[in-house]
């Protein structure tokens, strides 16, 4: 990849580069970056939005720069030290340990574990005395802080901001001195606390870090950012039919925006696939490859192939055709027994076949299967019935007489 | 004394007590009180108005309470942290000792040696880690920060505020909570910082302390507030005489005040002596038994008898008599030597006994001593000529012709 290239692709899918003129400087030295990003030391279980940032560790390390996935465990031993919100206890050494494991184990299928120094930010922050904390809040001011959005919505709201949460950014901003940073890497949520270090490293007498936001991921549905609250995610550890199968029901404008910040092929492999799907190839296939890639990631390549197969045949079956046409059953004000229903339909050559064929967990009515012989239908409504994988029928339930 | 004039004593020319009831609360235990004040670790060079703070603390002792001067070299050794302002360089841990040491040559005039506790804030918040900084500053909010006076008005004209400046209350506050003060004395200007004691002791599980702020002492204009740079000071190093003179050149009516703030005659005695002034006794006896004290308190009672003797006879020296006629003196252009005015105004026989006066140093114009037999005055003013501590001529002298 020559200099250009990479420029382009450390930009992929970014929100902000802060400032770019600083990057290529720092590139062009030729010497390798130490670039920096933080994360909270509670207990890791990370979907795919998470990831994008995990993504662009990779691609600086793919280039041969110096990674530091770095344990945020000081804030995170600190708790919420007022004590009144039992949702965030403090964690106990033990425990931030326990959560680095997890960590790792998720982490590593994106990132190189040779090339990954994971860190903790305990090291520099602990050992800080009272009269270097002292110090370190001397290098900003009020009113910067306050224009934290947050802390300015907070405020203007009268709502209460205890001054130690005016410490947290600063702390993150002494991380970038202790460590040196060139470049820290975080969401864009995240954007004014990397701004604090490039001040804080000015202040220190280093040269400023260049800040490199990267949005957050939509979800599933292409509108909400991807959370597990949400429902819209894909975790990391779901099973491979799972994922497979989430990242195939994408929309064709999510795909591309997933393929800017989850693939990892080169720019020039994603302009040929839209180039492809211009010309009439059927983004179905293009969202396979991208569902494949993914599956791989997180499992292997025959687990993807496989989890292709059995997302095609699991879609043929529950595919109803297109052309099904509408037959129109009459019945009592009483209703009808499914399996007279199936008979009717010519699904089932006799109730008790059509009984059977319920009990083999065979028969299901609009998707859903049916478990009960008992299960009646009443007059006034449309149903699709199936019986196995193969046999539909689309009746009309009209009242007799 | 009993609790009545107890209590009565310790509100003697206080501003606030907050809250009274507490104090009233914590005295009637009938354990000793830890009473605490603050001072700065800079060289000092005290005068009567920093008094006003000892002297309280001096009755706590008195009435037999702990009582503990803070010097507060933990924020001295932190000095500016910015290192922006020269002023305020850090000071080194051998000169607070120094200053420290002088501290107490100066303090020791009023409090007790043997009951003061000297004490140092860097035991305990030098010794604070990280972590227990961040958790102090989680016990109070930016938004009643911001309510502090100079921080609001500073704010409000977008004058920037450093972040350390909001960890010195915090960390005077934890004084309280590490020395579990009973009350803290501050000067008016202190009453926020104190009531941030208060709330700390409080969020650190402790009965809050009580907060006594005491005056700004009126200099000896009985406008501003003593201060070296004003001159309007009585400096406690001074010599007898100028300490004597100076308590001599205050208005009755700050005198009284002087009575409430410096003396240490119990208000019985301050009452009787206001009763005789209503009943004619001369104010300038009632100021000379006020400057007898003073002096005494920082000289001896011997200096204080002489420095009033001294007094006596300098103002009788100096005093000119009311009821001085003018006299006019016609004189030429060229003006005329002092000994021909002397001998016109006929505190000389002759001039060259005027001289003779003038070599000797017992010639004053206006008050000021004649030292040149040259001297020549011209006409179109007005001035008091003195010859010994007994002569006097008021001349105003005119163009001849």
């Amino acid at each position: 990849m020559n200099f250009e290239e990479q420029i382009a692709e450390l930009h992929r899918g970014a929100s902000e580069v802060l400032v770019d003129a600083d990057l290529v400087k720092k590139l062009r030295r030729g010497r390798p970056l130490h670039v920096k990003a933080g994360f909270d030391p509670t207990a890791p279980d990370l979907h795919l939005g998470h990831t994008v940032l995990l993504n662009k560790m990779r691609q600086f390390q793919q280039l041969g720069h110096d990674v530091t996935f770095l344990i945020g465990d000081f804030t995170g031993m600190i708790g919420d030290p007022t004590g009144r919100n039992a949702t965030r206890p403090a964690l106990t050494p033990e425990e931030i340990q326990a959560n680095a494991r997890t960590y790792e184990t998720q982490v590593f299928k994106i990132l190189d574990p040779e090339k990954t120094r994971i860190d903790f930010n305990s090291r520099w922050l602990g050992k800080l005395s009272s009269a270097e904390m002292v110090k370190l809040t001397a290098h900003y001011t009020v009113a910067r802080m306050l224009e934290r959005d947050d802390f300015a919505k907070r405020y203007k709201a009268g709502q209460p901001i205890s001054i130690h949460e005016f410490l947290y950014p600063l702390a993150q901003g002494y991380d970038s001195v202790a460590m040196k940073a060139d470049v820290e890497l975080g969401g864009t949520d995240q954007k004014f606390n990397l701004l604090v270090g490039r001040s804080l490293q000015e202040a220190y007498g280093q040269e400023p870090q260049v800040v490199l936001t990267m949005p957050l991921l939509e979800g599933l549905d292409g509108v909400n950012k991807m959370s597990k609250s949400l429902g819209n995610y894909i975790g990391i550890t779901e099973d491979a039919d799972t994922m497979f199968g989430k990242v195939m029901s994408i929309s064709d404008t999510l795909m591309w925006r997933y393929f800017e910040l989850l693939s990892f092929r080169p720019l020039a492999d994603v302009a040929a696939l839209k180039r492809a799907a211009g010309e009439g190839r059927n983004p179905r296939d293009i969202k396979f490859e991208l569902a494949r890639e993914i599956t791989a990631r997180f499992h292997d390549a025959p687990a993807a192939e496989r989890a292709q197969k059995n997302f095609t045949s699991r879609v043929s079956e529950k595919a109803v055709p297109d052309d099904l046409p509408v037959k129109v059953i009459a019945v009592e004000a009483a209703g009808l027994r499914v399996a007279n229903l199936l008979k009717e339909a010519g699904l089932a050559a006799s109730t008790s076949e059509a009984n059977r064929k319920i009990d083999e967990g065979a028969v299901r009515i609009d998707g859903t299967k049916v478990t009960d012989r008992a299960l009646t239908l009443k007059s006034g409504a449309e149903h699709v019935f199936q019986v196995g994988s193969k046999r539909f029928a689309r009746l009309r339930l009209e009242t007799k007489g």
